[in-house]
């Protein structure tokens, strides 16, 4: 499994600095909407000079105009970058054909898309598909009742898949045993914590108990 | 009729400018995706400076985390911001509730949203309702083949509808017929006119013939 870290709702300073002390524990570090909507393109250039090794996933939810903003990212940094389910098909094709262009690639975001339409999408076999409890679905306390493993579609084993939407340390056994090949998307439970750097490291074990520490 | 003028896909000092030399003639200044997308929130607080008294949208296309969206881009300056008519049903619920505590307004977004998801939506009676061709769409020639008018759904003299995507000088009396409470969104044929303020003026008039000139 791999764990991605999302930094979100920080000043970008802090968002910087805490994706610094947590990178050896991360195998994608997310500059998430909330950066990219507060301080632009700037989010990935910084984090992109602060971390020149990582992997960095700019989630900009891309919904039109595909090129200008895929192009935009990717030169700025990032090496993968999220475009909607639910964007117009035309959209999507773009972004995988600029991702295809620049060696980079490509998350679907798959948030309130029908089965239907993720049967379209399964089409584009090299992206990987982003399944998740929308934030605000969270807070309204939508997400308690379904449990996490539950989320994970039954086409799951055939393509790259990464899950997201307040994953907890609890979460990885059941989700390991469902899917070792996720990509684990963990945002506050690592972020917020009292000691950041000690959380990733738990994370990091618990997906990987053999795996070794980065320099 | 309104007409909205959308600034896109610019280096933020020349859409400010630019705005600025349009101004008169627009009833909303849109801060277009792309700024957003480029420059965060510091193309909205720019735009405010330079524009005191002007409508600012946002087209920030909220998809989740709406209140932190919609809180950041008015805090900026912005009187509308935009959501996304595919977003999950709490988001754009809790977008319309944090425009009624600021007594801002909203647009929902129509991209891709079938006729079934556009009922559930018009419950939001203060609403504004954006109808658009998608620009990857008109880029993809998949615009040509519906006339503009036909784009206006039937149920929007009932509501405040803003219509977008590749609208020019032309189209205009045919849209004025079919609903003069319309609000016209007009990006590059002002923009990319090489006289943009002579064109504003020539979208200005021939919206409201009878229009007076604003200091």
């Amino acid at each position: 499994m791999q764990l991605q870290i999302a930094l979100d709702r920080l000043p970008l300073d802090d968002a910087v600095r805490l994706a610094t002390s947590v990178q050896q524990y991360a195998d994608v570090i997310e500059v998430g909407t909330s950066l990219t909507k507060e301080f632009g393109v700037e989010s990935v250039k910084r984090m992109r000079q602060a971390l020149p090794q990582a992997q960095i996933l700019a989630d900009i939810k891309t919904n039109d105009e595909a090129r200008y903003e895929f192009e935009l990212y990717f030169a700025a940094g990032a090496d993968i970058a999220t475009v909607m389910g639910t964007a117009p098909s035309a959209s999507i094709k773009t972004c995988l054909d600029v991702t295809r262009e620049r060696g980079k690639q490509v998350m679907i975001d798959l948030l309130e898309t029908s089965p239907e339409r993720q049967q379209e999408l399964l089409v584009y076999r090299e992206a990987i598909f982003g399944v998740h409890v929308s934030k605000d679905v969270q807070e309204a306390g939508g997400a308690e009742a379904v449990p996490i493993v539950s989320r994970i579609p039954s086409w799951a084993a055939e393509r790259k898949v990464a899950i997201a939407g307040g994953i907890g340390l609890n979460d990885i056994p059941a989700l390991r045993e469902r899917l070792p090949t996720l990509i684990v998307v963990v945002g506050s439970a690592i972020t917020g914590a009292a000691d950041p750097v000690a959380a990733a490291r738990a994370f990091a074990t618990a997906l990987e108990p053999q795996r070794k520490e980065r320099p």
